[in-house]
């Protein structure tokens, strides 16, 4: 009797985005005649075209593909050698930052990495996440057996909680007691909110006391603009021995539908085995990686080599410039009406409080209704997201301007 | 303090590949002077240009993506819906087998799939492989905690071992005891088998009887020209509520470096929880997909998609012919030596008894010295794949000649 992993059954059934689906397939099955209008800003794709060098560079790979001579079969499952190069170049090294090549793992995508680093961890592990937090961080542990059944507000028995609030700054601080593995991605998604120097050093600090494991999600570095907010957790000191940093193409090159992203795993890096014994996690990790993983596509990886180049680089700034160009037109509608809002400066992510009394599901019911909007409810996030929404700046010039138009034009 | 998962430490530090690499390059260094003669027929790594259709496909998509109308960000993660239904269309229901679009996930590898499937599968599950086997399946049971350590013939200990051997003809029959899950290869990498309809009914009443699952990796099918043994477990009644069923576009189409593969789950197909009732893996594994994964690259699945043109099935043709070419001329040599052979008729793997006294890794090295040619010891692919090796057919016309006319050379 072949059995099923058990753990799969403690999920939630309503995964957030295919609710939010949901409800927008009804509304717009009982108002056919504004389907047209409906603008999304809710899940986090980017919408503009890919930047014209890494169209040239795949062009150039899909024709070597296509040649005896210039043809790529089986990679190297870790990446090319010319793209994590250039990755520890463009990312670290030219920023002062120590990571070699051989540290990077080139992968086909971020949300891939998150879920799949737990294979080389124990089940033993305590395990910490933000409230509210990308949702897959707690879904994987939920599936790997990390934790126990869900309460009714969805918070699952055994992991660490960590409120992110506003009086925090929706930055949370390290916990009293311990952890031994913890979630943390800055700039944050859903919040926008990012972590100063010092407040990182706090969470390196923590974890070398704890000899504990921070995963840190850095997916959204390239929308920092304040010159004092790191990008990288290994610009504080002692994070090589403490933190796996996941790096992804998909907001910065628009690599959402072309897949491809990275994670860095020091090798400096240890964790310990059920009796106390110090191991490195680097081989663990390779070892995964080779085993379970066949290497990105040549021409995809070729599209991220791309870019690093000086053409490719000007290309992402003018793609990130475009999105937070968005972000300020809606900061600026949602807080002339007079709502609380957070992020969406160092981030493509605007978070906005609903007023009093409203939850967050209301708040999404009142967007579709009334302006045609999709936002993303927090409370999707965890229950600490309850009372607040998210808003996407990932759309175009003219989408943002209709959405900050409609959002006044709305009754508060 | 982090904890790693310490079934990793009970895997065998040498991976095939990689032994073999170590001892090429030792051989390399040691005789610079035939450094450029060596030819490698181990790795079973496609070698020509992928096909036109697929490459005129590829250009399209990358073109469609350089525009801001044409841009695809987030795919769904099952695939889209054109390859899905291309895939059921080409290779199940114009070949009579009952399986609907939404049956198949398109991923980015089967060696992925084959090891992310233990994902939704319990851990008191005893599984079952053959041997020789692929050494995915092993290792990602080994790292999932399904064994216990590797005695000295590198035999994990939990694990049903189901010896193939030249008296039954390297098709394994069921056990006498219970087996949960069993994975199954034909045509079979390494030895080249292939299962007979007959012998394929036998193990689906084994796993009717059971419960069990049958995992079917049929990676290598488009090289069966027998018109008698089956291409799918499904051709085989009832396999639809006992098997998953791994395919590739990487030795067909040539994907190996531009990475697609799918699974097929049958909605029909069920498990049990630990107290014993009946679930749907349908849902686990999409539940599984969508959190762990985000689809595969829109240009690949268009690269994918033209494979079920009527351009992209003559091209597969072509190319399965030429490999199958190679093994004819590979077989034939081996043959003309006095050596048993096996495989290489419906599959592109040649598998080859040594002579008398002589290990598989003592072949490796006479090959590599005598030969500059590299095989693969069969002895690699598990303990009774000693006293054999294997030949792929995986390469140029050119070199499978110079490798034919090199192993009549030698001294037998």
């Amino acid at each position: 009797m072949a059995f099923i992993n058990d753990n799969y059954l403690k999920l939630k059934a309503g995964y957030l985005f295919p609710e939010i689906a949901r409800r927008v397939r009804i509304f717009t099955e009982a108002n056919p005649q504004v389907a047209a209008k409906i603008i999304r800003c809710g899940i986090g794709d980017v919408t503009e075209a890919l930047p014209a060098a890494v169209v040239k560079a795949m062009h150039l790979a899909v024709d070597e593909m296509g040649t005896r001579v210039g043809f790529h079969g089986y990679g190297p499952e870790q990446g090319y050698e010319w793209l994590r190069e250039a990755i520890a170049e463009g990312d670290f090294r030219s920023r002062g930052i120590e990571v070699s090549a051989d540290e990077i793992f080139v992968s086909d995508g971020s949300k891939c990495d998150c879920g799949n680093i737990l294979d080389i961890l124990g089940d033993q592990n305590r395990i910490a996440i933000t409230d509210p937090v990308y949702p897959v961080y707690v879904d994987t542990n939920v599936m790997a057996g990390h934790t126990g059944e869900a309460d009714q507000t969805g918070a699952y028995a055994g992991l660490i909680y960590l409120n992110c609030t506003e009086e925090n700054g929706f930055v949370a601080s390290p916990p009293e007691g311990h952890a031994d593995v913890i979630y943390l991605c800055f700039p944050n998604n859903p919040t926008g909110a990012v972590a100063t120097r010092a407040q990182l050093a706090e969470w390196v600090a923590y974890a070398q006391a704890h000899q504990s494991l921070i995963l840190f999600d850095a997916a959204y570095e390239a929308y920092i603009s304040d010159p004092d907010v790191p990008h990288s957790i290994y610009e504080i000191p002692g994070a090589r021995e403490c933190a796996i940093e996941f790096r992804s193409f998909s907001k910065n090159g628009g690599f959402t539908g072309t897949r491809c992203a990275f994670i860095v795993v020091p090798k400096t890096l240890m964790g310990s085995t059920a009796d106390g014994e110090r191991r490195a996690l680097h081989p663990l990790w390779s070892r995964r990686h080779t085993t379970k993983f066949n290497g990105v596509s040549y021409i995809v990886q070729r599209g991220a080599e791309a870019l690093y180049s000086a053409e490719g680089k000007a290309e992402i700034g003018v793609l990130i410039e475009y999105y937070m160009g968005n972000a300020r037109i809606l900061r600026e509608a949602v807080d002339s009406v007079g709502l609380r809002v957070f992020g969406g400066v160092n981030a493509p992510y605007i978070w906005v409080k609903t007023p009093l009394g409203t939850t967050s599901w209301e708040m999404f019911d009142r967007f579709l209704n009334e302006a045609n909007v999709v936002i993303t409810p927090g409370s999707g996030f965890g229950s600490m997201g309850e009372g607040y929404f998210r808003i996407s700046a990932f759309n175009s010039r003219g989408n943002a301007e209709a959405v900050a138009t409609r959002i006044k034009g709305m009754v508060w």
